[in-house]
């Protein structure tokens, strides 16, 4: 049965995703391709490929661009170490934009040293957006690693294990009263705490929460 | 102090945000803008701006665009309904690309009535990918709506909220355990099945991941 999953670059067919004759490059024979982590959905770049880094992308399974200013072809992270595995690639509707899905090595995909290339907001660094648990959890150990006493995450941290897991305990037992009392906007309410108080202790104990995106993504049937 | 959100439209200066002046335009006078989902990371579509559509983006707190085809200022979602509510906007280190962080009013993005534009893997229809803990969400649904015998995810939702219940106990104990042991990978691991059996809960209860984002979003302090 077919299941709305992402495809990994295991599973697929890479070769035949895309198909690269009928991708509709622009007068300059380009293609706009848009690079996300396959895990927290973060835009890390934006770069253009031709028809020839496009093939060589599928080829080897990593991310090939047309360098406008150098007027060549760009392994991205030949030199920096910082290569794109590819796990997915798709295309728009119009057929003139691909949408590609890679473990960042390094998780570093910007020259600037910054994880993505989108990190300007009025001309100061921000980090990108990704998913709200991954910003949620982004909050939290930035309450870990610059404490703020009037901050409720900070307290809990400086509790530690037995008030942060307690509190995951009585959470859990409040997603079971909102479900058996079946009351969806309680339900969502319960489960947001379930989440943040979990996502606390994973910044206790220093655990990434990409650490517990992978162990879904390969639990994934 | 500073924190590394997301700002939302209310809490953020969008006037202030992107210097349009200094925007790269090319020699078509038009930037790339990638419009993502600001909750689960889902890319929706990108399309093009020039310098009157990026000031009445951050004028309406809604997206406009130029249409190429047209060569029009076009407002996203006038006819359609599906407009496109502002929550961020970065753009990147040459500042010659854009990314807009919406709400994606109806969730229909695409002309062709899917959620995004980037649905095509081999000429097929796929879901866009979103954050891992999303796109396991949709696969819960998925087996929800199509129950497969073979499926673990089937029979659990088949039992019912007993069964799923004291599977999420069960979990949270085994979350307590491993980190009260201090081991990392355990707990990554338990986390993952507490988050798993919990996404069936919502789904049982037919609660949107979504809502629960939502939740989270508002109580971020």
């Amino acid at each position: 049965m077919k299941t709305p999953t992402l495809e990994t670059f295991e599973a697929m067919n890479l070769q035949q995703s895309i198909p690269v004759e009928t991708i509709r490059y622009d007068d300059r024979g380009l293609v706009p391709a848009i690079v996300q982590d396959y895990l927290d959905g973060t835009v890390l770049m934006m770069a253009w490929m031709n028809q020839d880094s496009l093939q060589k992308t599928l080829d080897t399974g990593e991310t090939w661009f047309w360098s406008r200013s150098r007027q060549e072809l760009w392994h991205k992270g030949a030199t920096s170490g910082h290569l794109q595995k590819i796990h997915s690639i798709r295309y728009d509707c119009d057929s003139d934009a691909l949408l590609i899905g890679v473990e960042q090595i390094g998780e570093i995909a910007c020259h600037t040293g910054e994880r993505s290339c989108f990190h300007r907001v009025n001309g100061s660094v921000n980090p990108p957006p990704a998913d709200m648990l991954s910003q949620v959890f982004g909050v939290i150990c930035d309450r870990r690693d610059h404490p703020s006493e009037s901050s409720y995450t900070s307290k809990l941290l400086a509790d530690g294990d037995n008030k942060i897991l307690k509190k995951i305990g009585e959470e859990t037992a409040e997603v079971v009263m909102a479900c058996k009392d079946n009351e969806p906007d309680a339900i969502a309410g319960e489960v947001a705490d379930l989440f943040y108080h979990t996502l606390v202790a994973l910044a206790h104990h220093n655990v990434d929460l990409k650490a517990v995106y992978r162990k879904l993504q390969e639990r994934r049937r």
